[in-house]
C-alpha cells in the first residue's frame, strides 16, 4: 500500500528556527502532480528578489515542465543531462529548473561573488517553495556542456545546479538506497566547528 | 525627532511572495540594541543547515559582537577590514559577521560549489533573521586579506562577505547619501530577462 508519510526530518537546532527552515530537506520521491502556474511564478520571483552586489543580479534559469500530457522540451533537455543516479528518481518531479550564473562580465573578467550569489538566490527559491507545500532536492550529478550546448547557453554562464521541485511523493516507488536516505536522521558539522569568535578555530560561544 | 519607521519596502512581484522574502532589504540605518544570545544562535543555525552537495559544508563565520560596554575583538578586527564607505554606517551594527568558505581541499583542488554553498547558507541565516524581526546587510567593500592575517584563517579560506545584522534604526542619523537609500525604491531586471525556457533568451511563460 502507498503511503506519502515520511518521518519528520526537522532539523536539530539548539534554538528553534523558523519552520521553513527547521523543516526543509532534499527528497527524492517527488509525487507527479503537476504545480501551478502561480507556484512556479512565486518560485521564479522569489529567486528574483535576491540580495546582488552592486543590484548586479548574475542569475537566470532555465525552467522545464512536466504536466498530465508529460514533459516540454526544456525538461527533457535538462533531464537528458542528469547523471543516472539522479534520472533514477527525479523523473517524478513536475518541474527541472537549470541553476545558471555569469561567471564572467563581457570583457572576460572573472566575476567571482557571482555563484555565492546564484546561492542567495536559489535558497530564496528554496524558502518559497517551502511556503507553498512544495520541496525542493538540488543536483550537482549533471553535464553542464549538454546543457549548455542544448540551450545555446553564452560561454559566459554556467549551470551551477539543476532543482528538482514538486511535492513529497511515495518513497516505496524509489530505488532502495534512496527509499533509505527519505527517512534517514540529518546531520551536520557541531556549530562549534563551524562558528568561531576571537581566534580561526575558536567556537563563538552565544 | 527620531524616527525610526522608514517606507514601506516591499518587493514588487506578479504573485505574492512569503513576507520573509517579499520584505528582506539591506538597510543601512541599524539600531545599537545588542542582540539576544538565542538570536544569535539563530542566525547561526540557519546556516549551519543549510543544503549542501555531500553534505561537505564548507561554510564557516566569524561573530563580532556589539554590547552596551562596546564591542568585543572580533568585532573590531572585522569593522577595521571593511572599507570606509561601509565603515560610515556599519558601526552602529551590533553584530558583524564574515562569511568564510573552503574553497579549496587540503589537497589543493579547488571545491567550484562552495561559494554557491555559502550562499544558501546565508540566505537561510537571513530569513531567521527576517522571522526574528532583524535585518542583514551584506558587503562585499572589504579586506579579506586583513582578515585572514588578524584571525589566522588557513589560506584554503576566504571571506566572501561581512555581514552586519540588527534591528532597523533611524536613517536621520546615516550620511545624506545612504539616508536616500533607506527609501528609494527597490528595483530588479523583469522576470523575462532572467527565467527562460525552450532557448536561452526566450521568457519562461507561467
Amino acid at each position: 500500500m502507498s503511503s506519502t508519510v515520511v518521518a519528520p526530518r526537522t532539523a536539530s537546532t539548539e534554538v528553534d528556527l523558523h519552520p521553513l527552515l527547521a523543516d526543509r530537506w532534499s527528497p527524492r520521491a517527488f509525487d507527479r502532480t503537476p504545480l501551478e502556474d502561480s507556484d512556479v511564478t512565486a518560485l521564479l520571483e522569489a529567486a528574483r528578489w535576491a540580495p546582488s552586489a552592486n543590484n548586479y543580479q548574475p542569475w537566470r534559469f532555465l525552467v522545464g515542465r512536466q504536466g498530465t500530457e508529460g514533459a516540454d522540451s526544456t525538461y527533457k533537455g535538462i533531464y537528458d543531462a542528469l547523471a543516472e543516479f539522479n534520472q533514477l528518481w527525479a523523473s517524478a518531479a513536475p518541474v527541472l529548473v537549470a541553476a545558471v550564473v555569469e561567471v564572467e562580465h563581457e570583457d572576460g573578467s572573472a566575476r567571482e561573488i557571482a555563484p555565492y550569489e546564484l546561492g542567495l538566490a536559489v535558497s530564496q527559491l528554496t524558502v518559497e517553495a517551502a511556503a507553498r507545500g512544495l520541496h525542493v532536492h538540488q543536483m550537482g550529478g549533471f553535464d553542464a556542456a549538454q546543457i549548455s550546448a542544448e540551450f545555446g547557453i553564452p560561454p559566459q554562464y554556467r549551470t551551477v545546479v539543476v532543482l528538482a521541485v514538486g511535492r513529497l511523493g511515495d518513497p516505496e516507488a524509489l530505488p532502495a538506497w534512496a527509499a533509505e536516505r527519505e527517512t534517514a536522521p540529518r546531520e551536520r558539522k557541531p556549530l562549534a566547528d563551524i562558528a568561531f569568535a576571537g581566534r580561526w578555530g575558536t567556537p563563538h560561544a552565544a
